[in-house]
């Protein structure tokens, strides 16, 4: 018996979603017309919950695109406009084959990271620093701030049982901290003492990872009075105003007087921070820089001769920093909800979003998007 | 009975000596009225055999006083003029009491380095970056271009039996090289692949001491013809010549063409060097910066970041670096002979010493002042 084809009349909300979509400097738009993504073996399908607003997506907005890709990204092959959102919490909804471990509507995280897999930095277990890398929000391939998003397997991990879906999209800024806490020498020193420069969201960040890592004291250095209190909130043992304190001296001596910190993170990233970093620091200790940079800075190479200190950058996180950051989130050894300083719908974005953390940053840790209640 | 004076006509010739003076910028003088040291408790009187001409002794003399002290030094409490002379083999003369392992007439080097024991550095172990740290022979209390010098027991090496005295000034430059490559990660790495910038006097040391520990490609980046026939000559693997090769992409294409270097070793010191050893590193690898800065450099701390790699920075050496050297040296992994590349005597360190080095660089790597001959 043939089968006759039948015209079945196409609804479109089955195949077409919400997403807040970014198209060049200054434009982001909601729309309701993409494309619903297909859930393949070894993929999972994530219903995003809460999404957090960064700083790289304020950078895009103001002066981009320089991260999202122009032309077509070299892993996911899209261009602008793509799908934003790289910080997100979500539901599972929809488990492809061959994939194990998670369940329908379990409460989980999602790691952004794309990678190439056989590039350089892939090759020594880098790929955070691939050299096509991107993110899912940022590079196309989706992004948190839309209906529903495809992830592979190893990308999406439970959340503690104790931990709110809210506090899930916190995973990606903590895993930050967590990566840069993780390459400094921590592990080899017995309450290691350290400067924190920058209070803002990654400084806040790596104020907590270290706290839950046993450093003491962990000193942070921030002009702004808000992120000052943000910082004595979180734990910060000891506050250095730099306008009116000298960071150097004052930290050393917090340290005991005789050596400096052992080890300082430029959260700051201005020329002023990474020298002061590379002065505080003591002898044989090392700097860590969490910052990207916009240009080229005046340094010299004998602020570390003269301490023999290294300076190290990082870069993003990779698999084990999340799986740190969600162990310490269920033992309860990182207690970051006080960072959620805001809660919006996706409409809203620019003008309750970005521009409070534009304008308003000292008020400000984190925004997010509520999902659910933009749809 | 009762000791009755007698008048003995003073000998001038015991209680003063020759020596190399530094008086300032462009002026050394061979002095004969320079008093003789007396050997202490816990002391060795050392009859210098040959001393090397440093990069530092031709700074203090065409630009100096930068490093030798104007101002009595907060430890030896000298102020110029200072006897000159860091680098440095001799003879045993005069050992004092409490002072085990050495004998009159042995061949010994001499670790020249002056340090408080109480500073920062000091009390993590590093010495040699000493708050108010010195050497023999730029800071005061004596130097090897004189007739005698007193050192503490711990200070003065035997060299080994199979070393001649004039090998044994070369100690001082290597144990340069060697802290610079012990203070790298070459010891987790099994034959790690390292780039040297720079084929001078310690470029050429680092090649050396990167064979004797193993590293294999050893590259060496160098500009001038023959520094280039000396690194070769020193058994580097291959040489870039940065006048003609992109030294990023032909150490990467030596190393594999996957990864660059997993070290890199700047010993040239200029920008155009720091900036090519930083994009060259492979990701998650190290440069060391083994060069003192005259002044601020342009810098991007995301040349680091998007490799996630480390710049650190070193600074002399330690006994146990003289130790590895000497180690090294009996066993025959380290030949360094050819480094000298001229003798001459006291009376000529100007003329025959100096200028040359200054003026005809690329043709010598250590120009050594024979003492006994000059005396």
């Amino acid at each position: 018996m043939a089968a006759v084809p039948v015209e079945i009349p196409e609804d479109k909300s089955v195949k077409s979603m919400r997403a807040a979509r970014y198209y060049g400097k200054e434009e982001i738009q909601i729309k309701d017309d993409v494309p619903r993504p297909i859930c393949g073996d070894g993929q999972v399908k994530v219903e995003p919950a809460f999404v957090g607003i960064c700083g790289t997506d304020l950078h895009e907005y103001l002066g981009g695109p320089t991260f999202s890709p122009v032309e077509p990204h070299p892993i996911t092959k899209e261009s602008i406009p793509i799908t934003i959102g790289h910080e997100f919490s979500g539901t599972v909804k929809e488990i492809g084959r061959g994939v194990s471990g998670l369940e329908v509507g379990q409460k989980v995280t999602v790691q952004p990271t794309i990678y190439c897999s056989s590039c350089g930095a892939c090759k020594v277990g880098a790929e955070n620093a691939c050299a096509s890398g991107g993110f899912v929000g940022l590079s196309g391939a989706g992004g948190g701030m839309s209906e529903e998003v495809v992830m592979p397997e190893k990308a999406v991990m439970p959340l503690p049982s104790n931990i709110d879906l809210d506090v899930g999209a916190l995973v990606e800024p903590l895993a930050v901290a967590w990566h840069a806490v993780d390459a400094s020498p921590i592990a080899d020193l017995n309450e290691p003492k350290c400067l924190v420069l920058g209070g803002g969201p990654i400084g806040l960040a790596v104020v907590q990872v270290l706290l839950a890592r046993g450093a003491n004291p962990v000193i942070c250095a921030e002009v702004a009075k808000k992120r000052q209190e943000f910082a004595k909130e979180f734990g910060a043992h000891h506050i250095i105003d730099p306008s009116k304190q000298d960071t150097v001296a004052v930290s050393k001596e917090l340290c005991g007087g005789v050596n400096g910190p052992d080890i300082v993170f430029d959260c700051a990233g201005v020329p002023a921070s990474i020298k002061t970093a590379c002065h505080a620091v003591r002898s044989r200790g090392a700097v860590i820089n969490v910052a990207i940079w916009e240009k080229e800075i005046p340094f010299n190479p004998n602020w570390l001769t003269f301490r023999e200190a290294s300076l190290k950058s990082v870069l993003g996180y990779q698999k084990k920093d999340y799986e740190g950051v969600l162990d310490a989130l269920g033992k309860g050894s990182l207690k970051p909800d006080a960072m959620i300083t805001g809660k919006i719908k996706m409409q809203n974005l620019i003008e309750e979003g970005y521009m409070p953390l534009i304008n308003e940053k000292d008020k400000h840790v984190k925004i997010l998007v509520d999902i659910k209640a933009s749809m």
